[in-house]
């Protein structure tokens, strides 16, 4: 059978679940994808970091961008993050070097999309960012592939779990803005820094890259942002008290061959299907011709502990 | 830039509209597949039969078989149906003279989907039959390529439009069975021989494809199947009020290497979300590690002259 060999780069706690899941279902993957993955080299930032995972010394590189040179290196995951610095420079490296590129990174495809699908063109090789945009539910191949032959519209959702979740329990547990934020800290479903996720930035990155699917543009940084990070408690109870619920939304369309994109709390009325959206829950609504109206939903992301291998 | 050519065989409602509208769109899809769509012939059981479309006298095929044999016949698109008969001819001999096909016909892809895959995989062309299963909600790509790397648990859902629009329409408008199918046929929600929708063949058909996608198993043929023909205005009431709705349910589940299937009408919690799948509404849902739960849905079907080009 054939045999993928892949570098791992980026070892946080989703790169570190990657490696076990690669590890553990080797079987079932290599039977399901007529191919064996197999894990050739590991790099991360602190390689002394406490990790539940067991790595032979033989995997770890000297230097990430070894992984990029190496001959016998098919596939680069990079689950380093961030725009700019060694993600970018990696993945630039990789395509230049014809290595197929996997990535959940949404910073670097909504402002390099272009450019680096240019360049995976260019060498034939693939650049695979499905869980950039609602982690694996499969958003991105149904656009790309799946929904190709429609006129697609328009397209909006719910894209980020750590929003929807502080806005839903606001609403649920009758407590305020910084009270659910602790809690969701805690409780794994908000990062430490939370910033791009409560100010619009990670919700527009994955709408970018959604208009750009839908539309077949290139990547239109006209994009109106806004967060939810003045959302008080007072704002949802005014709301709940008319019917409506608040939820932050991505939306884009096109008109006249203009796309207009734009990420902002909505309110939305109670019983309509994307207020039912709560927690860490992620839909996409697309519209488009001939197919009418389809969602697809999941979960966007949510602690890893409680994910089994 | 690329071309495909293409004959279309089959030129009911389904067939009539693609046929317009790859002609109509022409240039998008182009743009969008880096590939011409190219219709080169057609052909229908009935060459006189009233179309909204303006055939040339030269793309109809002499014999429909002939399109197997066509060197520049690149792809075939087999819209005939049955699983029997004329469908099952073409589509054999397509796949052994190396011609690409897409199909949107369960029956036939239930029954031969396995030899007939054998056969596309030793021809080295494709098969696909996306719009075999909730018309053009791309659940069959999502199984087979975005979520092609999780360990699928469970797929369910309403998968047949006509009688979850009988179903609804009993409920909601207080008829009976023999009432709402009527005004179902009118309103072009039910062929003029709805049996396969009705007695759940239809459902059990889609079903086992998806199976057979999710466990990465041969189509599995035992299953349990109940239609709707039996339920009553009175089942529906009863339903009611004790806070559930009916709803007919395709449900596959993998326990210990073993896949278990049914299909039968199923008693849903009125708060749930399958319970708000209404009218001519689809909805697929798919459990997995790690992906969690998805939910893919959309319009099943429906009336194409309620759909523009």
């Amino acid at each position: 059978m054939n045999k993928i060999n892949i570098a791992i780069v980026g070892l946080g706690n989703i790169g570190s679940y990657l490696f076990n899941y690669l590890n553990k279902n080797k079987k079932i993957l290599s039977k399901k994808n007529n191919c064996v993955p197999n894990i050739l080299f590991v790099s991360a930032k602190n390689k002394n970091r406490k990790r539940n995972i067991r790595i032979s010394k033989k995997l770890w590189l000297k230097n990430y961008l070894d992984a990029t040179k190496i001959k016998n290196v098919d596939l680069i995951i990079e689950l380093i993050g961030g725009a700019e610095g060694p993600a970018k420079k990696l993945v630039f490296n990789a395509l230049k070097n014809k290595k197929h590129v996997v990535t959940a990174n949404k910073a670097l495809i909504a402002k390099y999309g272009d450019e680096l699908s240019e360049l995976a063109e260019k060498n034939k090789v693939n650049l695979e960012f499905e869980a950039s945009v609602c982690g694996g539910v499969p958003i991105i191949r149904s656009l790309k592939e799946g929904l190709i032959a429609n006129k697609i519209s328009k397209i909006y959702g719910i894209f980020n779990g750590t929003s929807n979740y502080i806005l839903s329990s606001m609403e649920k547990d009758n407590k305020n803005f910084n009270e659910v934020l602790n809690q969701a800290k805690i409780l794994g479903y908000a990062e430490a820094n939370p910033s791009s996720d409560l100010n619009g930035d990670d919700v527009s990155s994955k709408l970018k890259i959604l208009s750009s699917l839908c539309f077949n543009s290139f990547l239109n940084n006209d994009i109106h942002v806004e967060g939810i990070k003045n959302i008080s408690k007072e704002d949802i109870d005014n709301a709940k008290s008319l019917g409506y619920k608040i939820k932050l939304l991505g939306y884009s369309e096109l008109i006249n061959k203009n796309i207009y994109q734009r990420v902002h709390p909505t309110l939305i009325k109670k019983n309509s299907h994307i207020a039912s959206i709560d927690g860490v829950l992620n839909a996409v609504i697309v519209e488009g011709k001939p197919v009418g109206q389809s969602i697809i939903q999941g979960e966007g992301a949510g602690p890893l502990q409680q994910r089994q291998l």
